[in-house]
């Protein structure tokens, strides 16, 4: 019985990660930037090689420099649940975004092959390259790759001082060899941590993800009539500024009382011409909304947006939206979301679903395979950040529950 | 009797403001741009000086560079009214901020002349140099140096191409020997146009200035937690920016209650780190208040920043004011206010008063005597634009108002 093993693997996936946040794991010094290609990268990939061999893996690369470990089921050449996150990192960022759920993977794989378990599969524990896309103007290249949705063309970029992804080490021409097919990968698990306070707020450690959200990003322009701070009386403005005031707080207020994973943000604002003693004559916003659901999130976004109309009418105000981005949800696979939950209580868990606002690898891998994603509690839920923290006790709870997963996953494949 | 003159003079002093807006009057091709001391400025006063001279003064140049022409009351070497604007112009300007002034009071002067008429005071029209401040980085030289308030230090600039004041053609060492004593100088009186869009609401060509009004600015920083905008959840959320939004609104709601001359305007806002997926941590917006009387004016700046804190509060952000700005208000005088009022019905006028929102070369001759100021309608209350456009009929209102101040006037010195 897996989960009954008293290896602290979790506490190990979390001191491994806590190594690879420095030289030669790191392209910088005094913190962690990891980017896609870069000799640290190589040196991440090495150290992970050699964890994945010791836990019983056959390891190689595969054509999109992802690193690959291989544990074999019962029947050599079953297909595979893989289990996979990314080992690069933003700038500066935390140690434990990406790496955690590779690692935790690797300890899954360990724990079977110190008890001399194989499952009804294989397993593959993926570490991907680019998730961040924090080197080249692109972002989940080799997860893209792997799921077989990346056009050839994207592959024509180079990072800021012109290294193209060929002088970075690997070969367009055979980069989208890289893609698995479905008879080969059956399911899909991603461990991560949230990037968000939910989980701590809720008390839990751990949580089913439900999806990567749905996202709508708004570009709105408000324009009025710029004027003398000083000469034009309070009656006779038609000043932008307090009218936008009204829309950030309907963004607000909408998505509040929706009541549901649905989140609004204005995130940026600008007053043109932007002096003090000037009267704005336009003001341009984003609004972005998000939601594990696209008609939640369509019903908020629009809600918002009704709110923005009558606001610029009331106020003569001139309104222009433009869609900046309509990104569709990728919702993980139910009966995996039941299995998951499952594994928690097995595990000793409270059962708690949420959605990602952040976009994962998993919502690449969805056009391959049925996906699954176990989302760990992170301190404060900061994230992309050195101050990232997450608690060995909790890494040590996702193991046991993905352990418990497996186990479950199991023994579904095996009635069928 | 002055008043029944029948000479158009205020339609041509639109046309000769018309006349100076192109070269060799202005620095610039197609729009008027006319500096401190330039070479357009220099024409501008040449121009000026011959229809002062056909008006009955003598010119002269003082040591400052204003052009100045005095015509003799009764009694030569009689204490003067100054009347004065400024003949320089902000970048791509209008061409009636400023100039129009002077050429009303060339016009008055011309009146008097054609009338063979001498008042019991002297009248001395000022052209003055660099209200706008568009040339050095400094505004008002001119009359605060002829108010005697302008400190030495204060000359010692240049311009963006490195030209200081003595290259320009003045001398720092004689500069401050433009000054004029009270018993020169009894009162000043500025026509100007209004700048702003209230005569024109009430459907009026002219009014009465009651001062300038006492400025507040203030820079405020307001403090939250950043996070990702698809993270976390609109419950966990320590958004500044609606904190900010309700501020925004405050400032607005609070300066239409007071339901005075107030005013209060965010020109500037900002949100950091400023994209569209991250909550913003910090944002940053300016406050400017304005009011005729500085009681008033710090009744509406402190309900404001009363608002804010309590927003603040409510919210758990944290709140930064720093005063940027405290500038007092210069009130014209009483006396000369209802001897303008009274003109105005002399010259069948509606009597309106208003407070000047933008700084004027009357705010510093208040220190060297009681000021009077004459608004004028213009359209769309546009200045600082090429667009500005001023109705010759209320120039013409103007000039007859003005005539009748100086007729009052005339009367009040005789009485004494």
């Amino acid at each position: 019985m897996v989960a009954a093993l008293d290896t602290p693997g979790g506490a190990r996936a979390v001191a491994r990660c806590d190594g690879l946040r420095e030289a030669p794991y790191s392209d910088m010094e005094g913190g962690l930037t990891r980017g896609y290609l870069t000799p640290a990268y190589r040196a991440a990939q090495d150290a992970l090689a050699g964890w994945m061999e010791a836990a019983g893996m056959a390891v190689r690369r595969d054509a999109a420099a992802n690193l690959v470990g291989r544990y074999e089921g019962e029947a050599p050449g079953a297909p595979a649940l893989m289990i996979a996150s990314h080992l690069d990192s933003v700038r500066h960022g935390g140690a434990y975004d990406g790496p955690l759920g590779i690692l935790l993977g690797v300890e899954c794989v360990a724990a079977l092959h110190a008890a001399g378990r194989r499952l009804p599969f294989a397993i593959e524990v993926y570490a991907f390259g680019d998730e961040e896309g924090s080197r080249f103007p692109a972002a989940m290249l080799t997860s893209r790759a792997v799921a077989g949705t990346l056009a050839p063309e994207a592959l024509d970029i180079a990072d800021a001082d012109g290294v193209t992804l060929q002088q970075a080490g690997v070969d367009p021409a055979t980069y989208l060899s890289a893609r698995r097919r479905p008879e080969e990968i059956f399911a899909y698990l991603e461990a991560h941590i949230e990037q968000g306070p939910v989980l701590e707020d809720e008390g839990l450690a751990l949580g089913t993800v439900t999806g990567i959200a749905a996202q709508l990003r708004y570009a709105l322009t408000v324009r009025g009539l710029a004027g003398h701070a000083g000469t034009s009386s309070m009656a006779l403005r038609c000043d932008p500024l307090p009218g936008v005031a009204e829309m950030v707080l309907a963004a607000e207020q909408v998505a509040r009382a929706d009541a549901s994973d649905a989140v609004a943000t204005v995130g940026r604002i600008e007053a043109l011409p932007g002096a003090a003693n000037v009267i704005a004559g336009e003001v341009r916003f984003t609004l972005d909304v998000r939601a594990g659901e696209q008609a939640r999130r369509d019903r908020v976004a629009h809600a918002i947006l009704a709110c923005c109309r009558d606001v610029a009418q009331t106020r003569g105000l001139d309104l222009a939206v433009e869609t900046v981005h309509d990104l569709p949800p990728s919702p993980c696979d139910p009966e995996l979301m039941d299995l998951m939950d499952a594994a928690l209580a097995d595990a000793g868990q409270p059962v708690f679903r949420l959605v990602s606002g952040a976009g994962h690898d998993a919502m690449n891998m969805a056009a391959l395979c049925p996906t699954a994603m176990l989302f760990i509690r992170c301190r404060g839920g900061i994230s992309h950040n050195p101050a990232e923290h997450v608690e060995p006790a909790d890494a040590e709870a996702a193991l046991a529950v993905m352990l418990a997963f497996l186990e479950r996953l199991g023994a579904s494949r095996h009635a069928r």
